[in-house]
């Protein structure tokens, strides 16, 4: 199997009041993922608010990245931009600060085909000597990477493996079949409350970003899963269901994305993983009835005392 | 009337065959867009492909841009990415460089909403001194600017106008119906193919990517219709939608996006305006076939002879 | 030109207290819209409710208004159901009771192309010796009759006319400029807030659902426009928008087909067209506050008196 | 836990060259399904092509199916109409004709809100002393079914339990979890390629169109889930799932539903279930290329020999 495998977070970034990444409360976010047991990590992906930070900040962040993890698992960095040409510059840039692999969507914003899709991730690959990983996530890009397009970029050697976040179980499930001869491709679920079955499938990991908040229950429930104990994993994911609720405190007040990273936030604050829930603009913080509801859904699940 | 009206097309921008600005062949578009008698120009919109272009290549373009127009017409400056701050960057730089106003989208790829989209906004407005332009492009950022959306922010001196490429006429008509009395307002189409409505209805000016091929129809329609004769607006409108069939000529064989603007630029160069059809990577240019079409559509509209 | 022509609202059925048709108050609609001079009335329209009524009452509805119209003026029937053999078997119906055109949208419920649609289209002319009219009609029917499929059907002589309610204003413009030599087709807008845009493109008709409550604006738009004054058409078209804002009134605390229907049977109820405005279950009337704010609307464009 | 549970197969309606049910085919499909040991049957859902059949032949098909099922197993009916008024006339039908249950979606054709939807299935409850099956399926209706609308309804009563065909599993796992303490509602999944999920998350039952051609690989698989061995039910389902492919064979020449349902069908008559595979209009059958194309997947995958 791939040395990528396993809980694999896409990583939080915390900020400070003036918006500009707070790297003490980060550092915090990475010791605490890696010390759960956590197989790999995903910094500047959609869950770090990759979009929001600009060149400077994301070389930055990177190089963080790469001198707190320090060799001790895998690191994947988001190098996710609109096209093809701007997806390279951030890729080379990752490469030499230290990414172990980057991860890539579609071109986004302009409208695109499959066809595209496919050049796109070439011409990524003759450009960059980094292993590329496809990045599937419809919701941001509004474009899916169909089975057939994974297939080929995959059995090609262009990518090494797949995040999917596009909630398609059963397409999940037939790239895995159809690369199911290839072991060095790994394929990944993005889904937070659907792992046990992504396992039971047979994926090769999972990004979950709410595994920010309580990386050990990812961690048991992959043990489990290595192990065949398939009711102690479902357990442990109808758990995980539970405590995933807060990302729908807020919603209606403000949109989706605010309303579910702003709670993996106002949570991690709560537990004194990060100093202050800061939101991006022009995203708005969850507010303090709404935190009061995650401590709540926090305490119910086992992970705040009293 | 605001000082932007008229015909404002967004102005293509032809590449070199490694992909960097061909700025001889640009400046040529300029000037035949000025001298046909378009009332202003908008640089860096999604007819510019203004997401394949890096922030220098971004600066760059402004500022040849201000120096060719020098002033003869109103330059508009689309200053798009997909996060306020990022925004608010491009936007200082092109006030810096001579823009006379900046168009801005909603958030992309962010899942976003319509309070947030009026904050971003705000913030931009709060940030940088220059003239805001509202631009709706759903099938790009794939969230509509809703009529009470751009109605607020027009009433409250945040933006001074709106480009309309959202395909919605009736919605079109009432932000028009609810800001009549706001004069120093301006709304504008981005659609091609019903510009005479738009007039009929009061819209203050159009921005065609079409009439980066053929300005002087456009200039022709609008002057038909500020006379008031709408039969030859019409007659003209009629020309010109013969015209816009050559962007479905390479559809099915490349996306819609490449299909569109690469015919726009297929079409340039027969006519001698470009130098060049490269489409920026990963789109395909159009191939011989489909030129010999366009070619063919060119001459049935009257553009080509022989 | 066609028979068909002109403004042929999409006639509201009145409901008694108990669900039945309320065909007292139904006869004075119909009265209501001939006496304004209209040109054809469409009745089991979408504005109709036609599939809250079961096959009996269709019937009866279709015979009532036969006996009432008189041949004053065509009477035009959708046949509305999901599949090819139900709408046969409406048409056969319909025929026999008296129709001028029977009105056909694509199949519904199921997954459809566009290939089944013309099959559709085409086993319905074979089965039955009456006019088609194909009805676009995307948000009820989720399938667009694409610009190809029309331009086909009625060139083969399938249909001998269109009802396009899809908003797509250049779509529209482009079947009306492929069928320009076809004379004996019309083409009708279904939108009723740029009407006067639809018959600047040349189109032959407008079936506005809001004339129910106002038709002799839309007779006094269409002479307007018989006569070339675009700008009296424009200024009729923005009051009917003014009272057109009917729709909304309810919006957020029903549906969008129980407030924009509601809010028709609320004002023609105030207006003494008809004497309830119950909605078919599971739709819910408008209640007392909303009434009153769509009487306000009502006074505001002159319909109603103090 | 409920009588209704396990497989319980959607059953396709065959039809002769006149488009008549092929009752005698009809029959042996039944004895087909009950002889593998599937749990119950769901007649006229959407993979029995529903919508097709009008009242008449509807009723024959429910009292047929009651007779031949002779209360071996529950018999599922579905009573599917776009209006609350149509769908509990169809229900007393079915009531009358031996149904043990009737499943019922939301509106269509019309656009329709969660509240509509509440009490759409309040009014039918009320109307029809039958049990209730809510069927969540958007790709038909074109609204889904929240989770709050699902677990509104069977908490106080309405509805005894869902048929989840929205693809859309993490939902289907919050239904399951928020009604865990209702012993006697079940939760069935209509995905047909990821039921040992769907059982591994504690659903009670299957709705597995493609069980009509291999009705006993899914009791293999339920009786596995069953015993704890999800190996054996991952097994079972990866070789379902390689057979499930025969949905895509024709996909692309016709539209989606004629690809499936004609797929069911062609593969039903080469294994002798059934004497044709006609489709009902407009919908084109398979062709010879096609049938061959899935007579190479029913040998692949152990269904048919040389």
């Amino acid at each position: 199997m791939s040395k990528f495998k396993g809980v694999v977070p896409p990583v939080v970034t915390p900020l400070n009041d003036d918006f500009t990444v707070d790297y003490k409360s980060y550092t915090r976010v990475l010791e605490h993922l890696i010390e759960a047991g956590c197989h790999g990590v995903f910094v500047l992906g959609s869950t770090s608010e990759v979009v929001f930070h600009d060149e400077k900040t994301r070389r930055e962040i990177i190089e963080h990245s790469a001198k707190v993890v320090n060799g001790r698992v895998p690191l994947l960095v988001g190098t996710i931009d609109a096209t093809t040409d701007r997806v390279i510059a951030h890729s080379q840039i990752a490469r030499a600060a230290g990414a172990d692999a980057v991860v890539v969507t579609a071109p986004f914003y302009t409208v695109t085909s499959q066809s595209e899709i496919l050049d796109h991730f070439r011409y990524i690959r003759d450009a960059v000597d980094v292993p590329l990983v496809a990045y599937d996530i419809p919701v941001c890009v509004h474009v899916k990477l169909l089975r057939q397009t994974v297939v080929t970029l995959a059995k090609e050697g262009t990518i090494i493996g797949l995040k999917d976040s596009s909630g398609d179980d059963g397409n999940f499930r037939y790239a895995l079949l159809d690369l199911a001869d290839h072991k060095d491709v790994f394929l990944m679920t993005g889904s937070e409350i659907v792992v046990d079955n992504a396992l039971l499938m047979g994926a090769h990991g999972v990004v979950p970003g709410i595994a920010n908040v309580d990386p050990h229950g990812y961690v048991r429930l992959w043990d489990a899963a290595q192990r065949g104990d398939w009711v102690a994993a479902r357990r442990e994911q109808e758990r995980l269901c539970r405590l995933f609720e807060i990302v729908w405190v807020a919603q209606g007040r403000v949109s989706g994305g605010a309303s579910g990273i702003g709670a993996f936030k106002a949570a991690m604050k709560s537990l004194g993983i990060i100093d202050t829930a800061i939101m991006p603009r022009p995203r708005a913080p969850l507010n303090a009835e709404e935190a009061a509801r995650i401590d709540g859904i926090l305490r119910e699940t086992g992970l705040l005392q009293i």
